[in-house]
């Protein structure tokens, strides 16, 4: 055939993660979420909660850095705020036991899954696909990793997101129904694991809407802060 | 902070796909793809024909190329082959023109939005997200891309699958819904194009089944071919 077509698509830039205290940064390769994983959240969404929680995904280059405004997004007029734990893994693997899971987890950082919540809703009522109240650009905050070397896995300490100063949503990590080794567990039974792959663990009760102008802060006790600002639609 | 601990996660390989009669390679950024883009294909389905189609996605790393073999995947009994056109993009943007959208294509690629329908199912009777029936590793299987610059802009011609060689799927490119332009049109209202992400624009009637051993033969006629074969679960 001839070569008479250029080829000039430049590969992606690399999405990643700061990592507190090191120069590097831990490249993401893929951002899974668990959805319905705290119990009061599935009851203030009008859910089941018999129901086990899920997975659900959002493409690797919507993660943002600590500190970053994030426009508000187009298509949607009520924008949620959900705080998250965040697992990000060193290494992968199929049906990785449960007993076996932390071994993978380089380490955990505090996230938002900015959520249209219009737009999942739209979906939800029609058997309709997640992604497009999920995954859209800058949907996904996360501040700086901290590595399980330095600060060991947490598994009980507050959780909590506050808006403009006021707090807003509240739960404790003693609160998730799957733990984070659950979760890596179920999850590789469904898909192949993989080094650079971070899951966002879940939401506690209080989620709700945000503006342009507001500053949301976000915490988990033994793993940091985050904070953005929401500003004008692009 | 202490920088005791050695970072070693290294960047994961870039997903790409092959150009016809390239040295280079397309570098894919995200895998977007459209449901319910063919009226029978709605039919076969059950689902509501006055409904517009949508959007849901892959992880990049999804892809796989021809001739590969793809062994049966974890947790289901009911593993679907659904074959599409693929429009790659070499630029992107928010709000583009139904009647610009085809300076952003790169070329065209024939495609199979491998699906696990039971878990698919579960996800639509309760509501829940689609990543886990659809996003998968190898459920994006992709033959080489056919630059427009050589093929031009396919809008009509024949878009088949068969199995073991026997025709399954078949269709045509006057029927989509959702015309290419207009697909690239819709997706830029939801999320920011760009450059690398590839669109898998609906597959037509005649979905089903596959088992370890099949080997799928599918095209659109003016693009190319794609097999792949079905080999027993990893």
């Amino acid at each position: 055939m001839s070569t008479a077509t250029p080829f000039v698509i430049a590969a992606p830039p690399q999405a990643a993660i700061a990592v507190a205290g090191e120069s590097g940064a831990f490249p993401v390769r893929r951002i899974w979420c668990v959805g319905r994983n705290y119990l009061e959240h599935i009851r203030e969404m009008g859910n089941d909660t018999r129901e086990p929680p899920f997975f659900f995904a959002k493409h690797a280059d919507m993660v943002v850095a600590d500190g970053a405004t994030i426009p508000y997004p187009p298509q949607t007029k009520d924008f949620h705020h959900e705080v998250e734990l965040v697992v990000a893994l060193k290494s992968g693997g199929r049906d990785i036991a449960a007993a076996d899971a932390l071994d993978h987890v380089y380490g955990y950082a505090v996230g938002i899954d900015l959520t249209r919540r219009d737009l999942q809703g739209a979906a939800k009522n029609k058997g309709r696909p997640w992604e497009i109240g999920k995954s859209f650009e800058r949907s996904a905050p996360c501040g700086a990793l901290q590595p399980a070397t330095r600060i060991g896995h947490p598994s009980k300490g507050k959780i909590w997101l506050a808006v403009n100063g006021v707090e807003k949503q509240k739960g404790d990590l003693t609160e998730l129904i799957w733990s984070v080794p659950e979760i890596i567990a179920k999850l590789s039974e469904q898909v192949t694991l993989e080094a650079g792959d971070i899951i966002l663990t879940g939401t506690p009760a209080g989620v709700g809407a945000l503006n342009p102008g507001d500053k949301v802060e976000c915490g988990v006790d033994g793993v940091g802060t985050l904070t953005v600002t929401i500003g004008a639609p692009e």
